[in-house]
């Protein structure tokens, strides 16, 4: 979401900008084993181009909360209920992606054993890219499922109070030669920070995107601001607002309600600061519970092909399929370094000198 | 998708109707026991209100199937793969519903026994409304899923061709006191049906529906059927066009590759009579495999009521969950009669005279 069009980038490493987390995590209290994982997550994002998700929210979201004691930097994992294909842990108001892993890994180990597993996290935090988990799954010749919940931005269809988060969910498939369907999508039509993009640069939102505190529809980015995100499928139903709608309590079901977090009425608001109220679910299934891996994957590759050779439209360059572009990203960012926007390279060398570590990040 | 405006009802009653679809499929060489089903299913569309996926198709595809010889009235399922949490069919290009709910009867007994399972059915043709099998996970207190990939009707984002089926998912997940949790949608933006009702009413339609064949978004339905229906999300990818595109052809991959049946490149067009190649995908996993089935449902009613509940954007009526208007409607039909578009009541009319059948429909 970085407002590319007037901002200045700076070019790092993989391996400089993990070191850069895990020693900044260290620094906060948390344990080396959990700041490995957080720094695999976020440094993954900003290698796939998904900066929103990255290293931009180590200081303002993860380190920030530590500060102010809203999250629990050396919590206790722990199981809250097992069986031979469920787990659900309780994050004890910890980091989100160490716990989450632990999950994914516990419903992946499950789903080798039985086929298939699903599993739940609650009382946590952001978890970062909902695609990571799924993608897990990938090694394993096996579908991988992941959502979370998160604090609430968006409204529901006819409504126009703030009740729903951006709530992804994300679906991994397995492919041949060709990369993997990976499909990771928030389920509102855009992310709160998309419009705050658009009031930096006085633009006039698309239709379908927010609506104003009364519930109308509203291109402007100052209303949208006091009133809320739009379902994927915009404004009404005449879009398709309530299946967006419907995907996104969908979300909040399957993780803070199936998982005994918090959900819906307790979910906080984004400006609250609240202790971690999020939850996620997981799920996999084996591949050769359903036909031969090999013959599985050779027609995923004939599949993935037939879009992407497909006719493109008039002005369009290339159909691609999902996971594509991110996979393209992350192969041009590890030849070329992750570009940093200024704004949070200004961050995390300021971070640097609060946790007095050293700011080595230039590629 | 009935034409309302200028078009008459005609009201008959759940089990006139359904020993009608009976006797009809009966002699047509359908077994009692597999039109028994289909009746089910058709009749549950007309009551909840979805006549696309009722009645109307019985004589203009079933039966319109079996008699030009591209449907196998008297199929032999048979399970081509099982596991302990898994089982795929082929239906032999038998009807789609008996094998459906044969195979969602099979997911939800392994999900009893092993918490969480998956299934899919090949060689099949059109099922009927996704949600059917879905609900079927409820009265069990599993929460179900299913999908099934569809003839082609819609384009991939950025594409001019038409390549995807309208491919619903639908999720469905018990309640407490309030209804249940259904979500079934097709993750095209409309289905084809709604651009020929705007055709007949000479009405343009909305931004997002669909494009001409040369790949431009359109508001003219004789060239949009020409060209293509679009993803939920519409046009492009600034509305989540391509979040529909990813959705529709994860429904395409969970249900025709990995069943090993026909998909993308394979999968006919709408208007080919061709074998059924259409193939289906469920699942189910136990929701006490993540808490207390009691408590559970105590939080599913706030966290329904909460978005019911919730305040409403000027000028709109009232905020529903998924699922709920169907039962609104199926709750009336029961009570006043199920609703028969005069075209479908005529076309029934005459298939009863050309099966030497009773028609003895009216309420």
């Amino acid at each position: 979401m970085a407002d590319t069009a007037t901002s200045k980038y700076f070019l790092t490493t993989e391996e400089k900008l993990k070191h850069f987390v895990i020693e900044a995590l260290e620094r906060s209290g948390v344990s080396h084993a959990h700041a490995e994982v957080v720094a695999d997550v976020l440094v993954e994002a900003d290698l796939r181009g998904i900066e929103s998700h990255g290293v931009a929210r180590l200081d303002s979201y993860y380190i920030a909360r530590i500060r102010s004691g809203h999250l629990n930097p050396q919590p206790n994992y722990h199981v809250v209920r097992e069986t031979k294909t469920s787990v659900v842990y309780d994050a004890d108001n910890g980091l989100g992606h160490p716990v989450s892993k632990m999950a994914m890994e516990a419903v992946i180990a499950k789903a080798q054993e039985y086929g298939a597993a699903f599993g739940g996290v609650r009382n946590s935090n952001h978890y970062g890219i909902a695609g990571y988990y799924a993608m897990m799954a990938l090694p394993h010749d096996m579908i991988g499922m992941s959502s979370t919940n998160s604090v609430k931005y968006a409204a529901a269809t006819f409504g126009r109070e703030v009740t729903l988060g951006t709530n992804p969910f994300a679906f991994a498939v397995p492919a041949g030669s060709e990369p993997s369907f990976v499909l990771d999508f928030a389920t509102t039509t855009v992310p709160k920070g998309k419009i705050e993009v658009y009031k930096r640069k006085h633009k006039e939102l698309e239709p379908g995107w927010a609506i104003d505190s009364h519930g109308n529809m509203t291109e402007d980015p100052d209303e949208a601001l006091h009133g809320a995100l739009l379902p994927l499928g915009g404004f009404g139903t005449e879009g398709g607002g309530h299946k967006g709608y419907g995907l996104g309590l969908l979300a909040d079901i399957l993780c803070g309600v199936l998982s005994g977090g918090a959900f819906g009425p307790s979910l906080p608001f984004a400006d609250e600061t609240k202790e971690g109220a999020i939850s996620h679910w997981f799920g996999a299934f084996r591949v050769d519970g359903f036909r031969d891996v090999k013959a599985f994957k050779d027609d995923m590759d004939a599949e993935l092909r037939y879009y992407k050779d497909s006719a493109v439209a008039r002005g369009a360059q290339r159909i691609m399929t999902a996971g594509e572009p991110e996979i393209l990203k992350a192969a041009y960012n590890r030849q070329y370094g992750i570009p940093v926007h200024g704004k949070v390279w200004d961050g995390l060398n300021r971070l640097a000198g609060e946790l007095d570590i050293d700011f080595n990040l230039p590629k």
